[in-house]
């Protein structure tokens, strides 16, 4: 029996209520003075709570590998990333605030640079425009029309682009049109099982038409679609944990992310401030809390250390707030790392806190990822969070008699 | 490969002999004074031990899953909980110490009260019938006859029997007919797949005679049937590990999980000092002792902190009489946690102690949850227990060339 299958075997109701803060990109690499973007930052209320709570670090989807940020929340909500994916083309839809139906095919889009006479690709990039540009020649897009096919297309930034179908029978069982070198002409989309014909037919179809509307722009007088797909179709958080749940978030992508889990998102203003009162608004009406914290993660991808130390000293600040609230099981981590050092996302452990009921308390008393390698946690994945989260607030019942 | 099956492909001969020491419902939560059970239980023989072995804790089954008593001794076993369940039904059975051969469906029982006129359920437990009471019924469903069926039935305690049901082709992918709430007639026995059609109606016939049988008793005036199923069928231990094994357990259930994993169940007496004397007078004829202590997790049950400590110090002093034997491995743990906090079974890990040659000693020298966090073994799995237990007996070969 597989984990989803278990937690929506095993749940019961109880009145518990479980907040998951994540701090996006959190776990770091020691700067200069040798310590982490979290253990340099001034965190007494984390460092307080640690010492009532179980520690450790926690790996989000194996050993070595780097999350994207998709996959890096799906381990954080209990699904095997290595079994559901979302597509990129979803990822940017979700990422401008575009909703998906079953019915909807999303790609991502790349406007390019062709060769005139050959129409092979000589920039990928189209000289990376504007996003003025991009909005410009997506609003000449607009104006293409298939049969029985709804389109939405919205830009995203620079370059790239989002592009929705939506029609019955789609499938997204489709090749990419980026030959990822240039030199050679864009692919066109070919199915990768037969029910998925019709779908190609009519992406090739949208392209067709996009690229006679674009053959006299320069630079920009192509593009090329990645990365598309349909909802992963995961299954809803009610139904796995019996979670009425509730997601606080600032950035679109994340709130795309938790409403295909099956979340309400509500409206949470622009800082982490808003957040703390988003949550407290919203306390009574919800089980789960999904509290979203992006801008660690957009500070060590610009290898910004001290702001990333500034944005976990801020977070850290909200923590009474939300302890305020008594949340039953308090959970304190990050979707994946993104040192500073690195500025990219990593593969390294993400130090995460455990506060609850019936708690073996451990010996750490700093909420950092040197202190969390001793703590009583030891190594955990990202799947394991929920299950122990679920249990904390004693809504599993016995498996097996 | 899976466990079970590299298990049985690397296995060798040895003349070395394994112990496991299972206290049920060892693991424990902090009492009044911030110890566990364990924690404050004087238990100078463990924690002697505990300097020259390798500790840690260990996962029942998975993080946050609470584990019944069938699971978890499955997990100790090596056998994935996840995989092989035990029945409801057939854990009744074990439980009073009636055996179980293929050909059995084994039921648990529970006497109801039905209204007279509709037969709807009145009460799911009869008002909670007296033991004496149920064993007076039980006496009068023995007159039931089926052709070609043998018919065991047996009281449990209070309101619950149990029932076997022997016959060629019985399957066990059926309903149960207790509906789960009062206001309802018992659900007839429904086959949840073609083949489970004869029995079913062989069940439904059962039902009907004993519905005759009890329609003028009061408050008992019906049954329902729970938990319907036949021995998992389980790899024996001997075919798995090589291993000629033995059970020491002083409770009917547990000596019934351990012969569905084909040990030998020894008579062993009602207390720890007579399974210390039962493991000498079988030393010499057996690999493996399974030794099970019970009342840790009585006390668990009942919240009693203090009596649990008091059964952890019993154990203790049982030690020595195990050491005297000189076991070349030696492990003490438990199925599951049931803290008398919670008065229940729950998803804590385990203590674990191995003691054996050819172990790294870790630097833990006390026998307690908060110590192991410290542990050389770090966090295992209970699946884990029976490899690493081959593995110090010498008793595996190597994988691969």
């Amino acid at each position: 029996m597989n984990q989803i299958d278990l937690m929506r075997e095993l749940h019961i109701s109880s009145d518990k209520k479980i907040v998951l803060l994540v701090m996006d990109g959190l776990g770091g690499l020691p700067g200069s003075d040798g310590k982490t973007e979290l253990e340099a930052a001034k965190t007494p209320n984390m460092d307080s709570l640690a010492s009532d709570s179980i520690l450790g670090l926690s790996t989000p989807i194996a050993p070595g590998v780097t999350p994207g940020s998709g996959p890096g929340h799906l381990a954080l909500f209990g699904y095997d990333p290595l079994e559901y994916q979302i597509g990129r083309g979803v990822l940017e839809a979700l990422g401008v605030g575009l909703g998906l139906d079953p019915k909807s095919l999303a790609a991502r889009g790349n406007f390019c640079s062709l060769d005139p006479a050959t129409h092979v690709i000589t920039d990928r990039r189209a000289g990376r425009i504007s996003t003025e540009e991009c909005a410009r020649l997506v609003n000449k897009l607009k104006s293409i029309k298939i049969d029985d096919v709804d389109i939405i297309i919205r830009p995203v930034k620079d370059y790239r682009f989002a592009l929705i179908l939506s029609s019955d029978g789609l499938v997204g069982s489709l090749t990419e049109t980026d030959p990822q070198r240039t030199g050679v002409k864009p692919l066109p989309v070919k199915p990768l099982r037969k029910e998925a014909e019709k779908s190609a037919e009519i992406i090739n179809e949208w392209i067709g038409k996009a690229f006679e509307i674009l053959k006299d722009e320069r630079p920009a007088n192509g593009c090329t679609l990645r990365g598309i797909a349909k909802d992963p179709g995961l299954p809803s958080f009610s139904d796995v944990y019996g979670l009425k749940s509730c997601a606080i978030a600032t950035y679109p992508m994340y709130k795309g992310i938790a409403r295909l889990a099956g979340m309400e998102v509500v409206e949470a203003g622009d800082t982490i401030q808003s957040e703390v009162e988003t949550l407290k608004d919203n306390w009574e009406d919800y089980d789960f809390f999904f509290f979203h914290v992006k801008k660690t993660d957009s500070a060590g991808e610009d290898g910004d250390f001290d702001r990333k130390v500034t944005v976990i000293e801020e977070t850290d600040r909200a923590i009474p707030g939300i302890l305020a609230l008594k949340p039953d099981v308090f959970i304190i981590t990050g979707d994946h790392s993104t040192p500073a050092a690195l500025k990219s996302h990593s593969w390294h452990e993400l130090p995460i806190l455990f506060y609850a009921n019936n708690i073996r308390k451990d010996s750490v008393a700093e909420f950092g990822e040197r202190a969390c390698m001793q703590g009583g946690l030891g190594h955990i994945r990202h799947l394991d969070i929920m299950p122990l989260a679920m249990a904390y607030a004693e809504r599993l019942t016995k498996y097996g008699a």
